[in-house]
């Protein structure tokens, strides 16, 4: 069965700054692996990319290395309003951290808010990291600033009530959520491994966002890779790897009749190119065997992270063959790309 | 000079359950004594007035020992959506604790905040205790819910902006600032005397509020007793004393040429009418000298509080007779309407 290539709008890529955890070639190489052939990076690396000298400089290693297509996003501080507007046409978008996550950008004052929406280009991608009533706050100001706005990884009952409410009164609001939000409760993953940005839900909350699917535009992995060490340390650090489970688990789900393989492309390709305006990929596609049978280990990953949320799960459907602008860059279960063969998308 | 009689909508009477700080008897003869004929009472009371029970209670309490007007809110809880819109029109509004301060109410739950707006009649008043990204939450909703919304005690930069941008837009806020929050900063009131919810702000955002005296539908004094000896504890409770130094501070104000006597009127006033919905009161008005030199002093003040922020300050103006449905009930610095001569409004 072949599909159009996977978008993940959302991903870690931890370079430069903390390459033991991921860098370009490792979470690329994940990428593609997992049926992906354009990623959008997250900013807060370290340095975080704030500005056009950051934003060269980490493109710069992306091109080098990646295996896949990719851009950057920008992340708003206290003194980039003007800055981040101005290289906004070579970046994924602008993401505005609104509460507290890995690493050190964070916007407190509703004033920054709306600076930065305001001065950001209105036909380009604006999307916030904020949660409960933080997310009210976002959405409000995006109106009022009459900016389109794009809500990270949803991941409550209230918050995706809330995102079907702004939707029907006609607000201007799209939003993703993850494979682990879907997936998992915090139940499942106690102690460290389980920790992440925005919290693992009950199971009244995996209820709201499976019976919600309408108002999910995106699926997003988040793919935010930790060394298994560090997540059983003391103060563990959050997020989950995720860039290479995402697609057998959709897929399982489509097996079970949760939902359909048209949900899955429209989540993991159609939306994310029209929300993010991501150009087309000439003579490109996966293969998927929908009947695939597997179990989920950490064993064999491309990830630097070394473990996974989902270790023993068992899947059905696996990404055979990945083909990007004509050349077979994933098959037998090994990356063929070369580092570097990845295309900056902007 | 002939003033009409002043409505202040947001006061605590601390009865039942704490009227060794205040009772309906003192508070209300506070509020003559500052030239208020009309008040609305919060349900921040114990027990909290939740229901059609606890509400009949509170008034019954009032109407024994009122000396003015009087209405009281309903406090919105986790389990009253549907009691409270029962009797909204026996009650001055609903009060939403959207933040944390004193008393049992709170409600953290969007789902539950919107549960409440949709059930309550869209002509009855609607006020938020929401600071900061919480004031644009519950913007937010009730821009989805199409209701109304008054927003207390303003106290902020980012928040006398936000309320700006939003009327701005159209959308249908109002709101109020005290007189706390008007003529002090955190650096006048160390300690636990300086203690109130939302806190004292910065030079700054004293400076904003004055710049946006326009978009200030309302001065509310907040009226909060707690005894001294409360607020010199090691765990002081959040608030101040308010309704004999609101208008002397606001008469000194203008007698300084920083707001003239119809931008009093309007928000102490006026406007309080129009978004409470308060019948006009026959052959009512307060009689004021606008050149009576004073010192405030807590000593002498009706309140049971027994002490004030503005202690020591040199005011300009002074209320010098109050007259209520044609009765004189405050004059030569006595209250004289017995206790219970004050009517419930609704």
């Amino acid at each position: 069965m072949r599909l159009p290539g996977l978008i993940d709008p959302h991903v870690h890529m931890r370079e430069p700054g903390a390459t033991y955890k991921e860098d370009w070639a490792s979470g690329t190489a994940a990428a593609v692996a997992g049926g992906f052939t354009q990623i959008l990076a997250m900013p807060n690396t370290e340095p975080p990319v704030v500005d056009g000298a950051s934003l060269a400089h980490t493109v710069s290693l992306a091109e080098a290395k990646a295996h896949c297509d990719f851009a950057q996003f920008l992340g708003a501080t206290a003194e980039n309003v003007h800055q981040t507007a101005d290289c906004a046409d070579q970046s994924a978008g602008l993401k505005l951290y609104l509460d507290q996550t890995y690493g050190p950008l964070r916007l407190e004052s509703l004033d920054l808010w709306k600076a930065h929406f305001l001065a950001w280009p209105k036909d380009r991608p604006l999307v916030a990291h904020a949660e409960g009533r933080s997310m009210a706050a976002a959405i409000l100001m995006a109106a009022l600033t009459d900016r389109p706005l794009h809500l990270a990884h949803v991941a409550t009952r209230e918050e995706i009530l809330l995102v079907r409410a702004a939707k029907e009164k006609g607000l201007k609001v799209t939003c993703e959520v993850t494979p682990h939000h879907l997936f998992l409760t915090s139940a499942d993953l106690p102690g460290g491994r389980g920790e992440v940005r925005p919290r693992l839900g009950s199971d009244e909350d995996v209820r709201a966002l499976w019976e919600n699917l309408a108002v999910i535009d995106c699926f997003a992995t988040d793919h935010a890779p930790h060394t298994a060490a560090e997540k059983d340390c003391p103060d563990p650090p959050p997020g989950f790897p995720g860039l290479e489970t995402a697609l057998p688990l959709f897929l399982t789900a489509v097996s079970e009749g949760r939902l359909t393989l048209e949900d899955v492309v429209l989540r993991m390709s159609d939306n994310v190119r029209k929300i993010f305006k991501i150009p087309t990929q000439p003579d490109t596609w996966i293969e998927v065997d929908l009947d695939a049978k597997r179990e989920i280990t950490a064993e064999g990953l491309y990830s630097k992270a070394g473990w996974t949320p989902f270790e023993g799960w068992q899947t059905r459907g696996c990404v055979q063959q990945v083909v990007l602008r004509g050349e077979t860059v994933f098959q037998h279960g090994k990356v063929l790309a070369q580092p570097g063969f990845g295309n900056r998308i902007r």
